[in-house]
């Protein structure tokens, strides 16, 4: 890597798909799911390199807390955001804050990348495009006919590893999802970018300028904490709430992708999650006091109560403080209803 | 009824086929069910009419403040037998204890009785061949082939609502089940007997004349305490343990049977309290803080805790303390398996 790339992470978000485990201050984010490490905590270390500045996280005040209380967040800068705004003003807000001439890497906090050498070439690959002031999006190599995730099209090859943007498709049906993986040429939209952050500027300038603009004005009347830095209320407020690819991506004329295979998951639901963790001969994945008699393909989180199973099949049992919920794995989706009923 | 009889209810036993509710000091027969009150409390319901005297409660040790703490046992007498010697000695000690002449009701505390005419009329029948001498057990009208309970051949019959006992048939094969109750003349045996106490006495002298003459040195040498009298520990140990059934009733000749339909059940399993419990629209029984979302057929106890269900089908989930139970109803009788494993 020939410059120093400034690492955004973006750890927003609540998520309810992980209920009842993640909610409120604790976000997904923050979870250890599959491993000891919170998902956060990995998304740290895959930019503890060299060849990285130190992280610029941007995060709610309900999430400041947990973000400082990891210690490899030692070093970072916080950005906090005075509500949610969705990506792309998170976005401006960072671009706001950095150098033009800055290289940066976005990135959610909350998913997984088992394979970081792959992760590191593509962002060598990126870093050459984006110096070139693409706008560029990493594009997941689809492993199945996925209808939760949007899709993308690749058009003209650019360089070795890129190519243009043909076009974006929203999350399709199970047949239109299957036609794209046989078709090739089409990765999944995993929301993480690479760009100079002048290119994206102007690129907001001319799409959504509201958003930059109050994005800039939160930054300029912003408040200085130590190494954090508060955005301000009022201006920040003014900023239509849309996300990055509606914003800016779809419509901008110099979007690029990286395609890359790189073990990466959004973990983006309890069935995943027992998709990613460690099983044992009968495909029960259990962390803590957990008895299980005749029981397969389970994913039981007891915490700090006792789970005992008895005769049961491909279920999710996740007991979170005075919360229990039970659920085959495979009505994973359906979590929202009970996360909504809740809270 | 032409005099009173004396209820001795059999308050001993732990059981663990309602784990992890029943367990320890927490006996099945002092759990709310599917009623707000307890099987015992609703127990001594059924013998609080002017027919009959004060009840006699026998129970172990670790029972007897449960007993008590029931303002339902107020008036009655405890005799609180040392260690479990299973029922043909808790009998004894209750014989030793009253009038040769009196007439015992004996019946287990953690049954139900839906049908409290019909249980009435019983006794009043057992009543008459109890005067006779008879030692007498009454036979539940069976409902289903079940394999889980005994069974009582009718022999000839004994005035109007009785019958001398042809034999006792031990928990059958399904087959062998269908056979009885397709025959005819075959009722479940649910261990309620009426006897007068010379009787059973005197056929314990016959039967099984240890534990009778340990029964009875341990009443002789036993410590009274208010209304609760303490058998006396060394004596009692010497009893052999054995059933009511086998060192009695299946060898003495003069045993008969009064079968009777009382809505009765053992509320032998999670599956059992389901059957008997109210439930909504959708078959599911929950007392407590539960969400459900496209479930059906379930039993859940969430005691304190918040349980959610989303798409689950015929499940028990039973929460008591730091223990969670999930299970299919179905697979009831396999509960032993993680009671034993977490006790």
């Amino acid at each position: 890597m020939s410059a120093l790339v400034q690492p955004v992470i973006l750890c927003g978000g609540a998520g309810t798909r992980l209920w009842p485990a993640s909610r409120g201050a604790r976000a997904k984010q923050f979870l250890a799911l599959e491993s000891e490490r919170s998902l956060f905590a990995r998304t740290l270390d895959r930019v503890a390199g060299a060849d990285f500045l130190p992280p610029l996280i941007l995060c709610g005040a309900e999430h400041a807390d947990a973000v400082r209380s990891h210690p490899e967040a030692e070093g970072s800068s916080l950005l906090v955001e005075p509500m949610a705004r969705n990506t792309a003003a998170a976005i401006a807000l960072a671009v706001a804050a950095v150098e033009p001439t800055q290289l940066l890497l976005v990135m959610p906090s909350d998913h997984i990348i088992a394979d970081l050498a792959a992760f590191h070439a593509a962002i060598d690959a990126a870093s050459i495009l984006a110096r070139g002031d693409w706008l560029v999006t990493f594009g997941i190599e689809p492993e199945r006919p996925e209808t939760g995730f949007g899709y993308i099209a690749s058009g003209a090859p650019l360089g070795e590893s890129g190519y243009t943007v043909d076009r974006f498709i929203e999350k399709p049906p199970l047949e239109v999802a299957r036609e794209l993986i046989d078709k090739g040429g089409h990765s999944w939209n995993a929301g993480i970018f690479l760009f100079r952050a002048s290119a994206m500027r102007d690129a907001m300038l001319v799409h959504c300028p509201e958003i930059y603009r109050a994005a800039e004005a939160a930054i300029a009347h912003g408040v200085g904490k130590g190494s954090s830095l508060y955005a301000d209320h009022a201006q920040f407020a003014s900023a239509p709430s849309d996300s990055i690819d509606y914003a800016v991506m779809e419509k901008h004329d110099r979007v690029a992708v990286v395609p890359v295979a790189m073990g990466w998951s959004d973990v983006g639901s309890w069935e995943a999650v027992h998709g990613l963790a460690a099983r044992d001969d009968a495909g029960n994945a259990c962390a803590g006091d957990v008895f299980l008699h005749d029981s397969r393909g389970c994913l039981v989180r007891p915490q700090r109560k006792r789970v005992s199973l008895v005769g049961v099949e491909d279920l999710a049992v996740i007991v979170d403080g005075d919360d229990i919920l039970v659920m085959p794995l495979s009505r994973s989706q359906d979590v929202r209803a009970a996360a909504s009923a809740r809270r």
